[in-house]
């Protein structure tokens, strides 16, 4: 079968490899039939964060599900699912408290020898926990499936942010970063009611997409310019920043951004040396929560809203390639080309 | 009248200078009786943070009032008073949210032309928010005045760093450094009803106050040992860590001994370049919160759990020198032969 192999910095190959088989009983082995190429691939393929070389790619896997391992109750061959980017067991300690992300059998898709979603198919360990099918009248539904495929990682990120910042009916958001994940989280602040959202980031047709989520103010300037349109916004600072980017200036920006006492939610994969966010963080005795989404535990209740129609995170899919094409999606997304690719496989 | 000036790392000379005067009519006239120096002076008395030369020293004032502007109606002359290490005018948006130390008309004292506590007398702006009247009865028990001085800072900056890292009755704490800090987060999280308690520090005869702090157990290893002591004891990570030095170290360590989805309250001032606890912090989903401790939010509850006997921090307080003695009582917490050191004047 087909598969996305990295092979160094700006480098990704599709490639002939092996079919993955059932290993474990818990195995079930998934048929890809719709995949992305997420933000964060983007700090392996810029030569930013290690990655094994000659390891599979892509963690965003939707598709069929097409053998079972004999301990597998939960989905059946035939059924259409998806994983979020984290597996998770679904029993544990940090499962049971809804931290999927910190699942103790869990991990991640990617490196390490591990399966990637980049390919035809992929081996799910633990796929009663990890595994969530699609309703079946869905199930064949391009339009819905598009829909519900950012919901493996994106959207549940974005929604991350915003519960982290502590977003509510009536308060007022900043989402600093305007790339998918950033443009989810205004999705998301406007989900949870919030009446003011300021969308900030660099490039005017994200910005676009920001208002058609609900953004009611957008900020396109850059370091202490925006800092202080922010704050002017929001008559000081901002009770609710999402800190989507996890960069070092993103962080600091967050930092100088937030109103005393307020929250910052982040969930960008820092990629910080500097601690130059921790002073004013500090001083402000802000609330700094983050890390990677446990998708496991939104997506039924975004997935619903996604079918009853009341969500729609599509526009941030802006590109579609097939699986050879996926080289050329990395490239489109590292050029800044496209937001965000999806791979129909 | 006399303060302690300070004229760059490792030099505080008491010298000779202009009394205070009321410049606005918010101000008092405190004569100090009993002050002390802090961990926190020691950065910039070791050279490690900026401190203008020539400026005051000092933030822990306690003493009698002697002059009050004509706006001051909270406190009249004569009375016994303390003031937090903040100054705060309690109208704000800020003090009324608890956040005393964001207050917009607030600061700290000591330098940039600041007043200093380490002195005969300071002015104190905004007394009718700042200053704390100690009841009369206990006015002049100079047991309990040594007990109460403590709450100018580190007893409540302990107890600010349990709050932060939502310590409460039952729950099992660990708290990073031994300083007057660090016990007295031991000291608060007992106070909360913490279940167990282990503090972490280098210092036997500290540790010892620890467990007289209510300290079940005690780590006195070092770095990657004393985090896998740290795991060991509470199975895996604690869900409460108190980080109360503000060291790069202190905080990886708090960050690699945090359970996934628990807190860390971190208090001390961060004097941090890496930011190496930022990627366990997030692949953990960590709340992270903290800051300067708002005294005056707390002071009045800490301050009746002293007057009825059910805490007492003094002994953090290990050596007591006059105003003549600051340099000496520097030179004793500089080099470890005093926890902290009270300043009787």
């Amino acid at each position: 079968m087909k598969a996305a192999i990295y092979h160094g910095p700006g480098d990704v190959r599709v490639e002939e490899i092996d079919e993955p088989k059932i290993q474990d009983p818990d195995d079930v082995i998934m048929r890809v039939t719709h995949t992305a190429i997420c933000g964060s691939d983007l700090w392996f393929y810029r030569g930013y964060e290690e990655h094994e070389e000659g390891s599979r790619v892509g963690h965003e896997p939707m598709g069929i599900v097409e053998e079972v391992g004999k301990n597998v109750r939960n989905v059946k061959p035939g059924d259409r699912v998806l994983a979020p980017f984290a597996i998770s067991c679904g029993e544990c300690e940090f499962c049971r408290k809804g931290l999927y992300t910190s699942c103790i059998k869990g991990g991640f898709w990617g490196p390490h020898g591990k399966e990637g979603a980049q390919a035809e198919k992929i081996r799910v360990p633990n796929a009663n926990g990890t595994l969530v099918r699609i309703p079946e009248r869905y199930a064949n539904d391009e339009d819905v499936l598009k829909s519900i495929l950012p919901l493996t990682d994106v959207m549940a990120t974005g929604h991350h942010a915003a519960v982290c910042a502590d977003v509510k009916a009536g308060d007022t958001a900043v989402v600093v970063g305007d790339g998918a994940v950033g443009l989810c989280a205004v999705l998301a602040s406007q989900r949870l009611g919030a009446e003011r959202i300021i969308a900030m980031g660099h490039h005017e047709d994200r910005l676009e997409i920001a208002k058609q989520f609900g953004a009611t103010e957008t900020i396109s300037a850059r370091g202490d310019e925006a800092v202080e349109q922010a704050r002017e916004l929001t008559y000081g600072g901002a009770n609710h920043v999402l800190e989507c980017v996890g960069s070092a200036s993103s962080l600091e920006m967050s930092a100088n951004i937030v109103r005393p006492g307020g929250n910052i939610g982040y969930v960008g994969v820092p990629h910080v040396e500097s601690a130059g966010f921790l002073r004013p963080l500090f001083y402000k005795n802000a609330i700094f929560r983050g890390g990677p989404a446990p998708v496991r535990k939104y997506v039924e209740e975004l997935m619903a809203d996604v079918l009853q129609g009341t969500l729609d995170p599509v526009p941030v899919l802006d590109k579609t390639v097939d699986l050879d094409g996926v080289p050329e999606g990395y490239k489109a997304m590292d050029e800044r080309e496209a937001i965000k690719v999806m791979v129909k496989i």
